[in-house]
């Protein structure tokens, strides 16, 4: 058994991850911690969680015997413990923003604060599976991806090199649930009376996610931002729980070969766990993976082939956050990718 | 025109006092307050008030030539700046629940601090059109009904004399949309993950609006607290914005005549300019009343005619706080009750 | 492994058991049918079931080496295919209302319609794993309890004889999401533009599910139909998609102890493995049940400690059909009652 | 006083077209038809809607001494009786789509029928107020703009012969509410159940308000569609009930200046009464438009000043239906253009 800690299991992050691992063959939750609720037991908190009688601790409890420490707390909060928890041998899955952008001044701009930690961001492995399954097995310390680039890079990876054919930069214009605002759940924006019947857009041109989604393009594909210019990437908020969809706008040179683009796809849906690719015709819906660790895509093309939309689903806090955590964890650990998570 | 001054105005209630006197004929909008958005006018902070070029003061910004005040503030905002509005000779209609319950132990027990303001509150008129239309145009304070109140009396007054024959006490299970619960939209109870896809009940049997309710109904009816027991009123939170549905259980000590029943509320219905009897068989909606300062009512009993359910829909934010405080103006200061509302 | 059939496997409640069993330990899906899928695979109609490659037959589909049958289509169609099921020798769990009202006439005033097959009826068993646990396992034909009755009298069985102490019959306020319209899905009353931000009462004093109530708490309870008078039965429809929230009312004739109370539902749910005990001053909220076959119950008492508000949340289409069909199903086939559904 | 006729009073355009006319100072709702609710009051039929008496009748219903028609009918209904009423000497404003498209063989490859009036198609016309204010008072037939085509040209009208410097053909992702579906709201795909907690997109390259926004920009602004190539357009199904918001991606050949972009919205912002244009760095949303007559803009763009983001929200079923047709009216008979609509 995989023996866990999650630091902030009370987020919407960390429930999700108790919801996965109390159901996962090989793992072993040992350690919740949560300010707020420390002293109390998950399932006295969380009635919804069934018998979990796990009781929170604060946050700097001791990890003996842990395998593995989930951190799913704010960012200034990881980027200041995930090095102490490394000193002490713990590995560590890092649900925040802090160990995925290799570029510390492009963290600075984005982030809005100095990065501190750089020498533990060089030991980071960006968590993406479909990527990075080789060496995630051996990394001591897991960036998990952020929940937008998760759904848009599903959608944009399989093209590979045919991203040089691009004309202009892939438009991502992504919708998420409100759960998906990161685990600031007091905040006045997520409030019910904010979201509820309305819809916004919002961190236009600014959020924090575009370099994250450059940052693989240009390490996986074809795509080259100085002769492409930056994605453009627009999040909005749905007012519903859980679920990122993306409608991925692609404009190529030329027209591209239909039955090429759906082959690529369905060979990466072929070969991915978690990928199902939907026949011609059918879209994509955010119903299709609530709850789920899948990422559902269909594609889209004008009638001169040379215009594309790929739609993306995921649920943000599966695919999105948790589930990608515990896929990362498996890998880790060497157990079957999709333990807890079919 | 009555020169209108509004404190807190950029809370559910105080917006929904600014949309209504924006379109009112006798009233002029002079004062808006606001502690957050103090400096900059009312649309650009919130351009869904169309052009409303006011700008929000502080809360203690003078009231020179305003004819009334609105209170739309916390409860002990209001207890502590009502009197010192009246000793400025200002007229105040006051949202909050300091000025409704005559008895100071009462509120104590319910509102869980002491009043520090008896004599003021001796001199509140309690704001319920229906039932102190005489009393009301000679206010200087009014105390405007709570919203829960407001829809459970509508249900029940016009049963007058009849309630002497009820078995039990009334039982009144109410539900209401997020913004009845009072302009907290800052509170973790409000935040969308936690009411979105969820209902719940709340202060079960410890609502103070219970002795308010049972004030009016010793007052104006036959209930007899002592002999028919402690009303029981059940508040559930809502998934939607606004409205408050109020399901209304009557058990009678013999059966009631089914005409006789329903020709008092027709009765009532036909002489309150806000108050709408359905036809039999038909129920009570929320979509009913929405943004209307109506309250429609509907009737049912069993076969015996001895068990009723009486069910009343209003908007908690208009009949149920900003539009009722309205009518209290257009009575205070004897232009048509109606102005404004229609 | 027991081979299962599910008739009407589109539906919810059959959309629902697709879940609940392809993830049992014990069953295995042979046969799922319905009129609109057709020749369509489940996974194809439904991507959000994941892998189920099964293929949609019509509703005449032979059941060759199938255990047992669900029943999840409308009442009509239940009440003639059953018997021919049955003289096939095919063991059958039926979800719609016509297997369980004892009294063919109480049947015919609340369906609208007579009841053909009163011998078939005789056979029923009226599957309520907490009250009939002992002869379900013998059953050819389970009736399946309704999803409100299932929410009541979860909350009042646990009174037994203490019934008898009632001044005046319950009051059951409950509400129900939208999917508890019963697979209605194509009703204009369910539409959204119907349902969202809206809320109301219906078939007050009419519902199908009161006679159901009464006829268990009169075999199970002290309760009399003839001294304490008919259960009070409103239910109503509320903006979200799953789950019942019961508020029940009880008006004692003397102040019960409220030890002795709690003891009673304590004792309860410490031997059901599907039902838990709020601590005292906790409410029951639907997102504590939803996707859960569990009923989560809290109780309160005024003052006098003679009225009393019991709570009681279920998901209705777990607890309330699929779960609790299984359930059943766990019962008859002598597997752990809890299989599939913990 | 303007006499008016709703054909189609009582889907969701009508029943809007009845709020804005009970409350329009120049206009007097004469006749109200409708298949479904024939023979009973508005009032009974839709309490929401206070004391109007009328009652509706069938669709033939003579229109003696109306001065306008508004049919809110399907499609096809619409093409049938538009020429007939226009034969009487009727004044006819169309909220179908019928009556927007100049070439019959886009139509028919659009909306999937032949147009069988081209005679009548040609006296028609676009009832766009900020484009054809000029010449909607002599009109004796008004094709009233399709919703999304409103809220994406609102955004787009202002760049005038800018659009020229376009790289490619916009992009416009629109998200509507639920009662954009055009008043299906029998439809299955407008059920509660598909929609609460889900989102998709629909119609990817094929809906027929494309071919709509393409004439109109070709007709009034640079945009060449065989230059530029065909506009981008994706709706999407919000869970809510009314609004659309279109986020348009602009991408420009090379930086366009700031200032000079604001100002050509500020400068139609300041001529037209319904639109309004947000400071820099406010974006528009859902809520700041419901139930107006107003088209609310945002604009942003990137670092390189060479991508834009236009951002337009208006409540699709007010400026996006009959609001906008109201203008129409107003501007027909020479009123005031805001009339009943501030």
């Amino acid at each position: 058994m995989i023996n866990v800690a999650i630091i902030g299991a009370a987020g919407l992050s960390g429930l999700e991850l108790i919801r996965i691992l109390t159901r996962h063959p090989h793992a072993s939750l040992q350690v919740l911690t949560s300010g707020k609720y420390a002293g109390r037991s998950a399932c006295d908190a969380f009635p919804e969680l069934g018998d979990v009688e796990l009781v929170f601790q604060q946050h700097d409890a001791a990890l003996n015997g842990c395998d593995v420490a989930f951190l799913a707390i704010p960012n200034k909060a990881s980027m200041e413990l995930a090095p102490k928890l490394l000193a002490q041998g713990q590995r560590v899955i890092d649900l925040s923003g802090v160990f995925r952008l290799r570029d510390t001044e492009v963290f600075r701009t984005h982030y809005g604060f100095a990065h501190t930690e750089p020498e533990t961001l060089k030991q980071a492995v960006f968590g993406f599976p479909e990527i990075n399954r080789e060496i995630i097995p051996g990394a001591k310390l897991i960036g998990n991806p952020g929940c937008y680039p998760t759904g848009a890079l599903l959608g944009l990876l399989p093209l590979g090199d045919l991203m040089a054919e691009l004309a202009v930069a892939p438009v991502i214009d992504a919708k998420s649930g409100v759960s998906g605002a990161g685990g600031r759940v007091e905040d006045d924006a997520t409030n019910f009376m904010e979201v509820n019947e309305n819809f916004k857009a919002y961190k236009v041109f600014e959020h924090q996610h575009t370099p994250e989604i450059e940052q693989v393009l240009e390490d996986c594909t074809a795509y080259d931002r100085g002769r492409h210019g930056a994605v453009v990437f627009t999040p909005h908020l749905l007012p519903l729980g859980r679920g990122i969809l993306s409608t991925i706008y692609l404009h190529f040179n030329e027209a591209m070969d239909p039955d090429a683009i759906r082959r690529r796809f369905a060979d990466f849906a072929a070969r991915e766990p978690f990928v199902t690719l939907l026949p011609a015709g059918r879209g994509a819906e955010l119903k299709m993976v609530q709850g789920r660790n899948d990422c559902v895509i269909s594609l889209f093309h004008d009638a001169t082939a040379q215009k594309w939309v790929v739609l993306t689903a995921i649920d943000n806090l599966v695919k999105g956050a948790a589930g990608q955590a515990v896929q990362n964890m498996n890998l880790m650990f060497g157990v079957d990718e999709t333990a807890g998570l079919k």
